[in-house]
């Protein structure tokens, strides 16, 4: 077999339609821009990836139990966030063609070009000077930056730009009757925060003894100007995260760990170390003390699919301040003098994963095409190389012929199996169409039942990647598939 | 031992916020209304109930496939599905308190005092007048009755009372940047639809053949005024729907057959069959043919759990004619003149379970106060009887005391059993104590290691229930608790 070159992102976008792994959303209306649906298929490689990342949390380590907290925060959990206030693009919208831009995204554009044309000094002065202004309270002087730079809009070709504003990429709704208890409410915009305002609750309610940590899988919802990259960049996504509560001045040991422990994650379901990289931040915010990126080599490059961020103690000292409730622990450990280490605000390791990236890099792996066969016989396929634990489908099974009793004792074999794991049986179509459908969605075995089944009870497993058959004893599917397809496969290289 | 009598609604909910099931949202911010976070054992259940639903629909059955719509869709979706229009409660204030109520519930309570003071005809002709004026368009006549009937307001006590209006019940935001291409979205009120305007994307792309069903769970958000009964009525819940496209014409056997199903699968996950009921809707919505719903008794009276209803081909009918996309299925079956069926808009079958209600019923059933002991030793205890497949924590391991190698060998049964189930440890406290915080989170079976074990590999199990215990080789831990604790114990029941 020989692979083909590099896929393009349209190629991945086409085949998750045509399979059912994603969908545009309300695609009937024409759909909503930069939000997506999870098809049949989809839904179901989504949910392995969601369940192996929650037992590799929660069930492989004592001291790590999950929450799930409501999308809805009392908004005051936003003011102390910083979300309220600071998160926020600058936008500049061209007055003749009434397109909207990010001010900073057209500076960056510029400086580009500079680099490009070969004055990197000048680009670097022009990303300095941006730097300066958006720290401004007032924006102007990064408007005048864009005339003075001579850019347009690409639309209308003019230069006859508006003032630049702070635009908060958090959706808001009112909560209440309008009448009386009215409340303006935020989608949360991360899901961090709800397991900071838990922090206490599950400490104390839990026993909980310092490290442990919090995980979380659930919604968030940002309201992003340029969002592209089909599931990327979305207005609605999914984050794993879990934040590590350890004792300050501990945090670097964790923070190591948590970052090799985490690229060990990815490996673990498929996606190979040479599409994996570590990118360090160069500029770190204010409160954290390190912060790095695991990336992955998307088809449009190599991009954040998950952050291990060292956050120091800054949200839960800034809920205690909001709050005006203590975030405190007490930590009963003795130090070098014997001593209890006593009250403190831990320290919190956070990692971040988007789902929805984790999806689309195990995705975009896993899409293959290549040739096989030899001579006359030699042809293209594409398949969809997934780890056996995370395919939609574990097995199929396909009666070789739709009479003869071939149905029903196919029939028989999915009852056995479906207990175990999720099974496809289907009787149209030649056998070699079959097989075809299921390479396209990953199915890592086929089953064929045929005349001599109902003499010996052997059937034939067809293997998905090498098209290798071989026959067996109908008994010993159960076992042979089962372990093949287990999560534990994963879990154990965690 | 003996069981008390029925436990009140603020038991369930003291004992929730208390071990880890379900704290309040926000709390350190003193919480928002009618919106519940799931602690760290709560998770567990919810995820738990949640994944047998899952496999019970899209596993078990050969013709039923999942989705996971995104939360946003395309605003003409509400349009189409007579949400924009006609999903709101009438509501008056009182000019003096500002306190608003809702209109019907007024009346409501108004004819339940005539019933009360044994004027039945009475409290009838009042329902009967009110059902006839809220058909109106115009609201008036409404406010008339309210005032007619001297309804006053319970905090100021006068009926001065503004108009009756119309309040939709949909949360909205805005999408897109504010200048240009900003738009109106909702919350999605419900998941139904998201599986009705996905419907030929997932029957094409998965070659479905006619009857089958689309699965999906997702959050859904309700503006309600009155929210109340713990998790019971929140602003922000979760169902699982499956939304099951029949031939028209074989929908009423489809129906029963899934009214039939469901109530089984509420038995399976442990609820009793005295706590479970039909209760047939007397006014069917107008498109409806039939419906049902599966009431649970609550500690607050028997209230609805899941509803089963036969929609006819009204939701794609409408999002036909919303979209101008055909909303239709060929089917080659044959009919008695041996011509295929051919071209129609599919009947649905739906079955809707709130997973907070299923949460809720869970939990109330299995919390217990119970005497326990004979003589001097009697003593109170609260016990979690959760199916042990439900469990939060399967089984939890105890080193008898914190020394002579017990910790270690204790460590090696966690690390021998934590790939297959979730399992929790600890050494700290008597076991007598430990046992009981394991009572009271659900744990079915504690392992004990003591002296003994060094010698001959052998550990103590503890039963939840009965609290027997029995002296087996770790060698047999992980089938035996395995068995006990798997998913299929219920699945095979369904």
């Amino acid at each position: 077999m020989s692979q083909a070159p590099a896929t393009s992102l349209q190629d991945i976008v086409a085949h998750a339609k045509e399979y059912g792994f994603v969908f545009p959303s309300s695609e009937i209306y024409d759909g909503l821009q930069a939000v997506y649906d999870y098809g049949q298929n989809g839904v179901e490689l989504k949910n392995n990836l969601k369940n192996i990342w929650w037992k590799a949390m929660t069930q492989l380590n004592d001291n790590i139990v999950g929450i799930d907290a409501a999308i809805f925060m009392h908004p005051l959990t936003w003011k102390a966030s910083g979300h309220v206030d600071g998160f926020s693009d600058p936008m500049i919208d061209n007055k003749d063609s009434k397109k909207r831009y990010r001010a900073d995204q057209l500076l960056e554009g510029k400086a580009e070009q500079y680099a490009a044309d070969g004055q990197p000094e000048k680009a670097q002065a022009l990303l300095n000077e941006m730097g300066r202004l958006l720290g401004d309270e007032n924006l102007e002087g990064v408007r005048e930056l864009i005339i003075a730079e001579g850019i347009k809009c690409q639309v209308s070709g003019t230069a006859n730009w508006t003032e630049v504003r702070q635009f908060n990429l958090m959706f808001s709704t009112q909560v209440g009757s309008v009448a009386e208890d009215s409340n303006l409410i935020y989608l949360r915009p991360e899901t961090a925060q709800g397991i900071f305002v838990n922090f206490l609750n599950v400490q104390k309610s839990g026993r909980m003894k310092i490290p442990f940590g919090i995980a979380q899988i659930g919604k968030a919802f940002r309201n992003e100007i340029v969002a592209r990259q089909f599931t990327f960049r979305m207005r609605e996504f999914e984050q794993m995260e879990m934040q590590f509560f350890v004792r300050p001045g501990t945090e670097m040991e964790w923070y190591e760990k948590w970052r090799d422990t985490r690229l060990k994650f990815h490996q673990a379901v498929g996606l190979p170390a040479a599409k994996l990289k570590f990118h360090d931040h160069e500029k770190l915010a204010f409160y954290a003390n390190a912060a790095v990126d695991i990336e992955y080599q998307f088809p449009f490059g190599f991009r954040e699919m998950e952050g291990i961020h060292s956050r120091t103690n800054h949200d839960l000292k800034s809920h205690q301040e909001f709050s005006k409730k203590k975030q405190q622990y007490f930590d009963n450990d003795l130090d070098e003098n014997g001593k209890p280490f006593g009250n403190y605000i831990p320290y919190v390791v956070e990692t971040s994963v988007g789902a929805d990236r984790l999806f689309l890099a195990v995705f975009c792996n896993a899409f293959t095409k290549e040739t096989v066969g030899e001579g006359d016989a030699q042809k293209e396929r594409t398949v969809l190389k997934l780890h056996p634990a995370l395919a939609p489908f574990k097995a199929a099974i396909f009666p070789l012929v739709k009479k003869d009793g071939l149905p029903e004792k196919a029939e028989e074999i999915v009852k056995a199996l479906r207990g175990e794991f999720r099974v496809f049986y289907e009787e149209r179509d030649a056998i070699g169409k079959r097989y075809t459908r299921q390479d396209l969605i990953g199915t890592p075995f086929c089953i064929a039942v045929d005349y001599q089944t109902l003499e010996d009870d052997t059937v034939t497993i067809r293997h998905r990647d090498s098209m290798e058959q071989e026959r067996v004893h109908i008994s010993e599917l159960k076992a042979k598939i089962g372990y093949a397809v287990s999560e534990q496969r994963i879990l154990e290289l965690i």
